[in-house]
């Protein structure tokens, strides 16, 4: 098929009026589809059920550190638990620090403390006139909502194949001293699904902030979401790189199992330099007498070391895997030549990412909830919610099954094709 | 046996002779007791361990109302543990948001949100030059530390039989814009083991407060955690008294099952009226996915209703009665009638208080610690550490055995009687 670009406009019309009769058509149906967040299926949950078993009254619920996981104390997590999320985020034990169900939580909190109390000695930032974190873009939603919602100025920085512009970043770090954070996805990024590159990660490792309380917010959610096994992304560690170029504490690494055993029942941590964790321990020493030890030793008993989780990702990725290849088959057959959206072909994560013309996103999104399907709210990738182009949607192919994604995808494509010839009439 | 106070000097040394003698001997046993933390014991640990076998790998994960419990999602908690915990706290289901493991979390939170964000739209308590909160004293060292924390001053108010003086707190809340709360464990409180009158919470519920933001931060970690199950405390629900008073927004209650079911493994709750409770899920909403719904599904098919939670914690009594029963029995035996300290007898809760004579209750801990016992610190109870008479002290029995806590009120009860004896030898 010719681009729509170098259609006429009679083609076009003629066009529109085809893809109206088969809106009409599907929209008959009264579905009720959802694409729109990155939650495992039943069939994924369902691989985590044997962690149920795991744990009975008969168990012998002791820590291998010699600690009754029922009761009080411990408050930086039972050694295997730590042993495990340490080799999952691959930095020495020492550097680990075990929290709660939610590593969205250990973000929040970890700003917040920033906020109340400063970081190292400096300034807490709800004493500052005024505190930026730079967001590459597109990013998650709810990393901007946090930042949000303690007031934080959030200035955009393109991420392109390679990770976030560099130049940029490099550029307004060591000037601007207001500047204390970044938010980073450096693997199977959200939503967009590239991996940092290796000169990335390097880069961000030599980074000269003008803040000394500047923190790079490594979010590494998708670390061993592979989607193939034998195409994965290898990405570099950071903390380590950042030791090497003699900046150990200027990485908080965030980690949690919530899309390897159970969103909400899962274990997160906090990995960062002896120094970082000091000061967070600090902090949850007047926060929580510890947290649930019982579900760290599940989880452990459960996976046992980094090799069965690896296992236990490769099932994932058989049910993923196939609902990503429908979604990319379907905007490949019917957008394909195009030139009405471009999207990614990431390797791993929860997320395809589509760039529609200008101006369209939010009227793709408005089209498809027509015919029942549910995208991420257009704009929700930007900071505010502001896409300066108004082009960006995240597909999330996770939770329906293969066949509902097939129908979800067909209605995706109508919406993108109609928006899409009714810009170009406009033009 | 004569008071002490009635003893000549020559009476006074001959006793220290004979006290010294026997704490040799009792040193020389080479004694590991610690009193100091109000932990389950591994028996009342043992009592839940059913909890372990409630959920398996062929249980139906799916909520009453209709939510997979493994997934994200509801973020207030689900219906059934919210109808539990909302019948453990007295309050209807609408009054109720289910948190995370630990009640001390969530006042940390709550803290910590007023002031970053503020109350209601007051201003955050992080931007007001000064933030003050009533303690009734003795009480608990974990409030005192999280208020000390946030830098904000704490001002002591007595703790009488029948709960906080309240002709202080009327005075001091009306008069002071700036005090802003009030830490409350309104039930077998932690140390003293009192119970708040009708009066009393009836005055908490009538306060009018120069601070439109100022909360009751009402602790009931200890609402169902009688000894006896025919001499109850019984206290009035604080929140419906705020209601009748048209107060309805002044009280946030707290309350978890971490001494019902498991220290770190339980579920927690924030019980206040409806305006309150928006606030705290919007917080929430930036913080969390949601918390750990197979846990809270897990405490609900394991306790059923409050019934299963009652039987339950009759057992948890049954442990703890005879514990209580023979410190208080050294304590009567060794101590009656000498004037040298006077302690409570609670009906419930996890602790006794002790009160020695004035400027002693450093030394006899010090003192206990060289025979090998471990006491809470003296000051523990009061704001910075800081007992004005360096008399009151923490007794808690419930983790040793009723063997140990014989040896280990021995241990304490000789450690007063010599630190008294040198007080009276020195006046």
């Amino acid at each position: 098929m010719k681009p729509y670009t170098q259609l006429s406009k009679e083609e076009l019309k003629a066009l529109k009026n085809d893809l109206e009769k088969q809106f009409k058509e599907i929209k008959k149906k009264g579905l009720k589809l959802d694409m729109s967040r990155g939650k495992p299926s039943k069939a994924q949950l369902d691989l985590s059920n044997g962690m149920m078993d795991v744990l009975t009254s008969d168990s012998d619920l002791v820590s291998s550190d010699g600690v009754d996981c029922r009761n009080y104390g411990v408050m930086e997590g039972i050694s295997e638990a730590r042993k495990l999320l340490a080799d999952m985020s691959e930095v020495p034990e020492r550097n680990i620090l075990i929290y709660g169900n939610s590593s969205l939580s250990v973000m929040f909190d970890t700003v917040s403390r920033a906020m109340t109390h400063g970081i190292m000695g400096n300034t807490p930032w709800g004493k500052l006139d005024k505190v930026k974190f730079l967001c590459p873009v597109p990013g998650y939603d709810r990393h901007f909502a946090i930042t949000e919602y303690f007031g934080i100025e959030m200035v955009n920085v393109p991420l392109l194949p390679t990770g976030p512009d560099m130049d940029m970043v490099e550029k307004l770090v060591s000037q601007d001293a207001s500047i204390k954070g970044i938010w980073c996805v450096p693997k199977y990024s959200n939503p967009t699904g590239i991996s940092y590159s290796d000169e990335t990660v390097r880069r961000f490792a030599r980074l000269k902030p003008a803040a000394k309380d500047f923190r790079i917010f490594w979010d590494n959610a998708y670390s061993i979401h592979h989607l193939y096994d034998d195409d994965r992304d290898v990405i570099l560690e950071l903390l380590n790189e950042c030791i090497k170029a003699g900046n150990p504490d200027m990485v908080f690494k965030f980690i949690s199992t919530s899309k390897v055993s159970f969103p909400g029942s899962g274990i997160a941590a906090l990995a960062a330099s002896e120094a970082n964790l000091e000061e967070a321990k600090r902090h949850m020493s007047f926060q929580t007498i510890g947290h649930d030890k019982l579900n760290q030793l599940r989880h452990v008993r459960f996976f046992k070391d980094m090799q069965g989780m690896y296992n236990h990702m490769r099932k994932h990725a058989d049910i993923l895997r196939p609902k990503f290849e429908k979604v990319q088959e379907v905007l490949e057959r019917e957008l394909g030549g195009l030139e009405i959206g471009s999207w990614t072909h990431p390797k791993g994560g929860y997320f395809i990412s589509f760039d529609a013309m200008e101006g369209c996103a939010k009227a793709i999104v408005a089209k498809a909830k027509e015919a029942g399907l549910v995208m991420t709210g257009a704009g929700a990738t930007y900071p505010y919610g502001k896409d300066p182009k108004d082009s960006n949607i995240r597909i999330a192919p996770s939770f329906p099954t293969v066949e509902e994604l097939a129908v979800a995808a067909e209605i995706f494509v109508l919406s993108v094709k109609l928006v899409s010839v009714d810009k170009l009439l406009k033009a």
